[in-house]
């Protein structure tokens, strides 16, 4: 077995931080993805933790996303707070907005937080437990890149789509679920293909728009949605507000200009804050306790609420420390050593 | 062949109207059923059409409906308009809040439609199209009966909890989705009883919470969400911000208030409302332009775009009438002539 190291989170975090900072990155843009990559670690999300530290360099040595770009908001005074991360990564345009957003929903109900111009290339769920840290409900999608057929399609157009909703439960971790709006990942797929397996049906199609269960060739061709045709529906209104809507890139924008799936998508992002107490108004009572009473009816039940792995992982995580593998350090070493230069 | 009767739309409005009128609905009320109810004809949605009707007037008749309440606006200038149905139907709330939200959306870019207080008995595809009509993206969600399953889990909790979605498309009709959030309406599994036919797999679970493809079994125990732990994840957020948060009942309150599946629901119904214009502001062109270079790529590929059925039957029904049959005419002579008296 080979050596590993284990860290703090806020030890973990500034080492990240180090490299992106040795690689040109703003301070503020440095510490909001470290903390997100450090999260990943943490939460045992290895798919969103020290792995993506090279793929945020690689979009950055590619040019295609700008390190030390200052997000600006622009606020009308309604019901939108809009950051234009001027084609930074959408963590400080997020950190930017999010206090904003959270104090607008709690004024008139409902928030919407735009992110233009963006590159983002974590999960959703450090942004929504940030804003259900503030107290409110939040619902976030964002478009990626084209990679999906429609349900009953042949062709990849949509992305995989994310959407998260997280509700703050007062005392505890919230209510919070993430997921691709797609049937698999892309690197779930990755997996099949590398270990030989065969993909369960509905998974993929092939170039010619034939269900698949080769992962190659589903790779080659296209992944389905969720669901059928109601996960492609959901697909489709995310690509339609958190895309046309919003005047920022849809998945296949997106995909045409990157060229490639191999760096973090550049798009916007759209993010609704609601203020539960505004909602109710007093009528039955408190609506977090009343939330209660249904999340004890499901957890009472033996079926699981979402995120509850992550939960129990970073408890552990905050308890005993982040353990890193020998190659995660020796990547981070070479990164923080090299910078840009260190780049595969 | 037994005799059919063809009435125009606008007859068959009439023909519901009265038999609302005679029933004791005020005639805001009256008029605002009977037009989603001949919608329902209109769109080929026979399960939201005529047969309908009677159902209404049983939630009437059981006195668990106030066929003539006075639905109230609450405004307090921020971004969400509440209308109280005072135990009423939800379509004459409707009616009167939906163009102060589509109003306030334009102002502030988003804002919320709360409904409290309501019976709902139809499809939310009327009210998405109603918003659409005005110029603005919607998103409508309700709770319902507990008659669904959490995934993982072994009993009734949600309810099919149906989400709605729709964008405007100038000079035709918009892109609207509507389907539980069920894996299959409670309908459809009846209708598998009836034909003697086993369920697919992952429909239902028995009354031990086992998963059964007998639709009787499924009957009695639960139905499941639509795509596993993501549907589940979905239909619990419909709980949650159409029940807890807007301070109104979720699916099991409703149940447990009404005590039975036979009549309309009572609960509270959420739309939020988007200026497409007021997000954009002009970035990236026209967001209803580029939503159609989406909807084209859908279907050029050979993909549907959800509704497009009933957008059909609509077309055909708008130009050559609404063919009714001997059944369904007696029926709603019976009504007409007898009023809640007549109701089976």
């Amino acid at each position: 077995m080979s050596q590993t190291t284990t860290l703090t989170f806020d030890a973990l975090t500034a080492l990240i931080c180090e490299i992106f900072v040795k690689a040109g990155f703003s301070p503020r843009a440095a510490g909001s993805l470290a903390a997100t990559i450090a999260a990943g670690e943490r939460d045992a999300c290895k798919s969103h933790g020290v792995y993506r530290i090279e793929g945020c360099l690689r979009t950055v040595k590619a040019g295609k996303v700008a390190p030390a770009a200052e997000p600006a908001v622009e606020d009308e005074g309604g019901a939108i707070i809009r950051v234009d991360a001027a084609n930074g990564f959408s963590g400080p345009a997020f950190d930017l907005g999010a206090p904003l957003a959270a104090e607008r929903a709690k004024k008139l109900g409902v928030a919407a937080l735009v992110i233009n111009r963006c590159t983002h290339f974590s999960a959703l769920w450090p942004e929504i437990e940030t804003l259900t840290g503030m107290g409110v409900a939040a619902l976030a999608m964002c478009p990626s890149y084209a990679t999906v057929a429609p349900a009953g399609g042949a062709k990849p157009l949509l992305g995989t789509n994310p959407i998260a909703f997280g509700w703050p439960r007062p005392g505890g971790n919230p209510y919070v679920f993430d997921f691709a709006t797609s049937v698999a990942a892309r690197g779930e797929i990755e997996l099949y293909r590398r270990a030989g397996r065969q993909l369960p049906e509905g998974w993929g199609l092939d170039a010619e728009g034939r269900p698949t269960t080769d992962p190659a060739e589903a790779l080659a061709g296209a992944m389905l949605p969720f669901g059928g045709h109601k996960g492609s529906a959901i697909s489709t209104m995310v690509e339609l507000l958190a895309g046309a809507m919003i005047g920022d890139l849809t998945s296949a924008e997106a995909l045409d200009y990157l060229g490639t799936t191999a760096l973090a998508p550049h798009h916007g992002e759209l993010i609704l804050a609601f203020s539960p107490e505004r909602f109710a108004a007093g009528r039955r009572g408190d609506p977090f306790a009343r939330a209660e009473v249904l999340f004890e009816a499901i957890a009472g039940q033996g079926a699981r609420l979402p995120s509850q792995r992550r939960f129990t992982a970073r408890a552990k995580a905050m308890a005993e420390g982040i353990v890193l593998s020998a190659e995660e350090m020796a990547l981070m070493e070479r990164l923080r050593e090299g910078g840009l230069d260190a780049v595969a």
